[in-house]
């Protein structure tokens, strides 16, 4: 199996478990701003950059005459950054980190067509940063080599992502039956330019942070255990929200929970020093994640595989309340939004999912006043 | 030398020059909208999506409870686009391509941190499509494998973008001399994912013709050979304009003029059937070239390389004239523009570059007309 022998759920994991907190679904309606896709964007700002990396040298001395490797640099391990600032910004903007895998386009236009989070949270007036992790999409020059297989493995990642059972779809999934939706999704993946390194993934995140100040970081799937290690590093995530987390789930030395066997292997927690854990107790924090996650062992790798991740993230979520902390487990089918996909962000209903990411952010005053 | 033993200038160049058109620079400046940059940019829509590519599949029938490689496919092979309509919007789109180790980055926020030619001509009201090319930054997908060797090679690409002689700048040189400016550069290079192959970029160009129709294709450096490609496969290519194009150059079977010799290995020109060659002569086509272009043998690699490049464009230049075309080569320092680099769309004389452009459309009637 290949996510088996590969690297992309790293080891590590453990979690606390809370419920689903019910007033995140009992805000009116009316409180949400409706998105508007007809009207015209209006942008104050727009750009992109490089931020982090580090600077690895060759020894010896570089000719211009006889130009080699010999004494130069490799500038690496970055991450790339697109952004939009909308008139009349709200004060905190969206940080958008992706998973497995993916690059900036999980959170860009749907596989169908649609806006994705992108577009739909500038017109709610959030300044948008759109994150390409080292070693990534356009943030592809890495300091360590890498072969890229060009190994065929779409089927594995439909399996992995719940979208059904290959060559079937779950009924109702929320992802559209247009055959060109699937082939958006499938030339939406992007491979590794470098080895996967959460510490190096979690620097770069840290150094967007110094760079901007204070914002909210939205992660996806593996990319929620850098999104962890980011918010350990620096106090400018004033709130976490994780779709899906995979990996990379941290506890307090010594409150580790027992690895999770499970058809893709076991499932580890990650100890860090009590210290660095209270950071996380500082913030709110939400995970959500989607249907078709099975309670019991199940034959399907890809079923299997989110049953001991979501009960991972329940301990995870345990432990930081356990702390002091503001951590919410939202399993969407407990409050009735079912069919989501690993992507519930740009699934067919991902307005809807949009509106319960504004509620949280009302109900934590997230987004509040205006951009200084 | 690095860049003998890649692909980075396949085998095949040649041309035909003209001299640049003195009209280009004549146009009064009153008839060049200004750039405003503290205005706020409106945009009709933004987006992404993929577009051209193959299958390819694995031997065996795949089984989703055991999933592997057996029967699984890979999409790849497609060009990643990212698009912006502003509001008033003129009937046909500008799209970028971009060069050799780099990305859509080029066209984006300057190293300085100004804005690029995407916002400058949004902001002129030009729908705007940015591309990353077949197994490049965000279209990252190969079916064919590659090994990314993490060689440190800043240096080579600083001399080959005429940036100066390492470590120092050309006197003069439109770069920044904020070493911030030089970080964010050799950030925005990215590596291969899979082997350069201008049939298969020109073809995933072609496919996005094909979806949105009449447009102007800009590009850079080894761009400029897929280019020449695209405008050969579809007639939605309405004109073409080449920044520094340093490879791929086409002509008539039996007027492919003689290899010349480099120091940065020797230049040839692409024989192609006069039938299909005679689909240049039918578009406005222009190519910029900037400054510290050697007439003679230089001993510095970089120089010398873009002194038979710059001869090559001449040749292909006067080759589509005397088939009954419309092809300029300008050379900016003989329009008292000095000081460019390899990069004229990104340098900090970048706006009169745009203007440069700007001129070129109006004169070939190419900025007239709303979007249907």
């Amino acid at each position: 199996m290949i996510w088996k022998q590969s690297s992309i759920w790293p080891s590590g994991l453990s979690l606390v478990a809370l419920i689903a907190s019910s007033a995140c679904a009992s805000r009116p309606r009316s409180e949400v701003p409706a998105p508007t896709p007809p009207a015209a964007l209006v942008l104050e700002e727009q750009g992109s950059f490089a931020v982090g990396g580090t600077v690895v040298t060759s020894p010896g001395t570089f000719n211009p005459y006889e130009p080699s490797s010999d004494g130069a640099t490799l500038h690496g391990d970055h991450a790339y950054v697109s952004y939009q600032v909308p008139v009349d910004a709200r004060a905190l903007p969206l940080v958008f980190l992706h998973g497995a895998g993916q690059f900036s386009k999980s959170w860009e236009t749907t596989p169908d067509g649609r806006e994705g989070f992108q577009t739909i949270f500038l017109r709610r007036r959030f300044p948008v940063y759109l994150l390409d992790q080292p070693r990534r999409g356009n943030a592809g020059r890495s300091t360590v080599p890498v072969n890229v297989s060009a190994t065929p493995d779409d089927q594995v990642w439909y399996g992995m992502f719940r979208f059904g059972v290959w060559p079937d779809f779950f009924p109702g999934v929320q992802f559209s039956r247009d055959p060109e939706a699937l082939n958006q999704f499938f030339r939406s993946m992007t491979p590794n330019t470098g080895p996967f390194d959460a510490e190096v993934v979690s620097d770069a995140v840290s150094a967007l942070f110094a760079k901007i100040g204070p914002g909210v970081l939205v992660t996806h799937s593996q990319g929620g255990g850098p999104g962890w290690l980011t918010a350990m590093k620096t106090s400018n995530v004033h709130a976490l929200v994780s779709y899906e987390p995979g990996s990379g789930f941290v506890f307090p030395t010594g409150e580790v929970p027992a690895p999770m066997p499970s058809l893709t292997g076991p499932l580890e927690g990650v100890g860090v020093p009590l210290e660095r854990f209270m950071r996380l107790t500082k913030i709110p924090i939400v995970v959500y994640f989607g249907d078709n996650i099975p309670e019991e062992p199940s034959p399907v790798p890809g079923l299997d595989n989110w049953r001991v991740r979501i009960a991972m993230a329940r301990l995870f979520r345990d432990a930081i309340n356990r702390h002091g902390g503001d951590a919410t487990v939202v399993h969407l089918p407990e409050l009735g939004i079912r069919g989501n996909t690993h992507f519930a962000f740009s699934d067919t209903n991902n307005v809807q999912i949009a509106d319960l990411l504004s509620r949280f952010l009302a109900e934590k005053h997230l987004d509040r006043g205006d951009r200084p």
